[in-house]
C-alpha cells in the first residue's frame, strides 16, 4: 500500500464550545431541544450568551474531538477545517495543533467569525447545543488537500458539516479521492435533527461511498425514519458495510455482514457533561480499526475514550487514552 | 450607616486565565518561576502559547474571582475593572456579570487588548502564572465611582494592580472615600515577587489606610523581610488591625489586636489546580466579615471556598458556595 502518513483524516466544523450549566427549565424557556444541536443566528447567539451563567471557553468541533482522541491513543490524525483569525480561531488552531493534530487550513480574515457553540449542560450532564455557524461551513472542493486524503488510511466524515450546500461537495470530492486511492471512509450522522434536514442526501452519501458509519439511537432511527432500532440497524447494512451504532448508558451495537458484536459501556463515577461522547467513541473505533484491532476491541477503546470525556467538562480527553487503555488492560 | 449596596467593592485586573497542563521541566525550559505570576510582553506570551499544551480559556483575576465568591455565598458585590471590546473582553464581562457581580466598567477600544494570563498546572495541582497585562492596569482615579466606593460595607484592593503606576493613583483615591464614608478597605498582597517589587509603597498604603491584610506566608515574609512567619505576622499588626495569612497546606492564621485564630484546611480529595485558592480564601473571610460573622466563622468560610475552587480547573467556584458551606454546618 502507498504512503499512510496519517491513520485518519477528518473534515468537520472547527468549532469553539462555550459551556455552561443551566437548569433544564432554562432549555424550556429558551427553546432549546434538550440533547440536540440546533442552529442560531447572531442574534440568538447574543441573547441565549447574555442570559446563560458563567461559561468556560474549550476547542471542540465534533470531527476535530475526534482527531484530537485518535492523536491521544498515539495515532497519527489530522484536521480540515476553517477558521478565522479572531481570538477563537487563534484558541481552536492553537488547541488542535497542541494535541498533535495536523491542521494546515489557513485562518481567513475579513469574512465571518469563527464558529461557535454555545452548550447548555444540565444537572444530569446532558448537554444541549446552540451552534453559530461561522466560517466553518466554508469549506469547498478547493480545501480538500488530494495528497492528505490519499496519505490516510480511514478519511472522517462530520455529518453536521451538511448543514451547508457548499461543504457537501467538498465531502463528495474527498469520497472520490479517497475512493480512488483505495481508502476507507467514514461518516458520522451528528444529530437526529441534522439527519431529518439532509435524510435522502445522506442515505445517498452512505450507500454510494460510506464504509464506517457511526450514529447513535436517535440518528440511526431518524434516518430510517423506524423507532426501531433493530430494524434500522438492519436497514443499515443494506446502505454500509460496517455500522458503529451508540446507545447511550446502553453501551454500543456494532454490525457488519456476519457480525454483530454488542458492546458494553465502561462505567463512569460521576457523568458530568456528555459533550464529546459519541466524537471520543468514534476517536476509539476508529483507531482501533487504524491500528489493527479486531472490531470488539476497537470498539471498547471507543467505550473507554467515552467514558474518560463525559467525566468532565469538554470534548476533548483530559488525560491520555493510550495510557487510560493500558491501565484497562488494552494496549494500543 | 448610611447606604451600603454592597457587601464588598473590589478594584483589580481584569483578566481571562488560559490554563494548561505542564510537566515540571517546562516551567524550568520556559524560565517561568513555579507558583508565582510572572509579567510578560506580548512576545513571550505568542511563543509560551505556541509551546504549550491545549489549554481552556476561564474568566480570572484576582479580585474579581474573590467577588463572583462572594456572590456566591449570596453577599452583594461589584468590580472595578479594565477590558478591551474583544473577545477576551466580553467572555470577562459576561463571566463576571453571569455570577451576579455588578460590573459596570465600558469596554475600552483601540488601545490594549484585554489581559489575559497564561496558567501552567504542574502535576502537583500547582499553578504558575504568565501575565500579559493589557488594558486591565489602565485604571486611574477616573474609573473609582465614588458613589460604589461608599456604598460597600467593604472595600477590596488586588496587590496585583501596584505593577503599573496610575493604578496606585486609583488606590489611594479609593481608599481616601472609603475611609471617608467609614468604610473598611482590605488589601491582598497577591504574590510574593509583587511585593518585593513594591515593598516600601505596600507598606505604607498598609499602614496609612488598610484596616484587613490577606498574605500567604511567602507574601508577608516577603514584605517584612523575615524567613520567619511568626515575626512576620508580629509585624504586620504594627502595620494594620487585621490580618488573614494563608499557609497553603496548614490553614490559616487570623490575627488581631488581642486574637490568634489558626483555621485548619477543609480537606480536599484530590488538588487538582490550586489557581484561585486564595481569592476564594479572602471570598469566605471578607462575606463572613461583611455578614457579620466572628472571625474564626469568617475564617473557615474562607477555608471552604479554597477548598472548592482547588478541586477542580479554573479559579472560580463550580457550585454554590452558600449551599456547600450550609452542609458543611455553617448557614450563611
Amino acid at each position: 500500500m502507498s504512503d499512510t502518513r496519517y491513520d485518519v483524516i477528518g473534515i468537520g466544523n472547527a468549532i469553539v464550545d462555550i459551556i455552561g450549566r443551566c437548569e433544564d427549565d432554562f432549555l424550556v424557556t429558551h427553546d432549546a431541544p434538550k440533547g440536540h444541536m440546533r442552529l442560531v443566528d447572531a442574534a440568538t447567539i447574543a441573547s441565549l450568551y447574555a442570559d446563560m451563567g458563567p461559561a468556560i471557553e474549550i476547542s471542540g468541533g465534533s470531527a476535530a474531538n475526534t482527531l484530537v482522541g485518535i492523536s491521544s491513543f498515539g495515532g497519527r490524525s489530522a484536521f480540515i477545517g476553517k477558521v478565522a483569525g479572531d481570538e477563537f480561531g487563534k484558541i481552536f488552531a492553537h488547541d488542535i495543533r497542541a494535541a498533535g493534530v495536523d491542521f494546515n487550513s489557513k485562518a481567513v480574515n475579513g469574512k465571518d467569525p469563527t464558529s461557535r457553540s454555545l452548550i447548555l449542560v444540565t444537572p444530569d450532564g446532558e448537554r444541549t447545543m446552540n451552534t453559530f455557524l461561522g466560517i466553518s461551513t466554508d469549506i469547498d472542493d478547493g480545501e480538500v488537500d488530494p495528497a492528505a486524503i490519499k496519505a490516510a488510511k480511514i478519511v472522517y466524515l462530520e455529518g453536521y458539516l451538511f448543514d451547508r450546500p457548499d461543504a457537501k461537495a467538498a465531502f463528495r470530492q474527498a469520497v472520490d479521492i479517497a475512493k480512488s486511492g483505495g481508502r476507507k471512509v467514514a461518516l458520522s450522522l451528528s444529530d437526529g435533527f441534522c439527519v431529518d434536514r439532509h435524510r435522502a442526501e445522506f442515505i445517498k452519501l452512505i450507500h454510494d461511498g460510506i464504509d464506517i458509519l457511526f450514529a447513535n439511537e436517535d440518528e440511526i432511527t431518524s434516518l430510517y425514519e423506524t423507532s426501531d432500532f433493530e430494524e434500522a440497524a438492519k436497514r443499515a447494512l443494506t446502505d454500509t458495510d460496517l455500522a458503529a451504532l451508540t446507545r447511550s448508558g446502553k453501551g454500543s451495537l456494532i454490525i457488519s455482514h456476519g457480525e454483530r458484536i454488542e458492546i458494553p459501556v465502561d462505567p463512569v463515577e460521576d457523568v458530568v457533561d456528555t459533550t464529546g461522547a459519541g466524537d471520543l467513541y468514534a476517536a476509539g473505533f476508529l483507531y482501533g480499526l487504524a491500528s489493527g484491532k479486531d472490531l470488539e476491541t476497537a470498539g471498547r477503546l471507543g467505550s473507554i475514550a467515552a467514558a474518560e470525556v463525559i467525566g468532565h467538562m469538554g470534548a476533548r480527553p483530559e488525560i491520555n487514552l493510550a495510557e487510560l487503555s493500558l491501565k484497562k488492560g488494552i494496549p494500543t
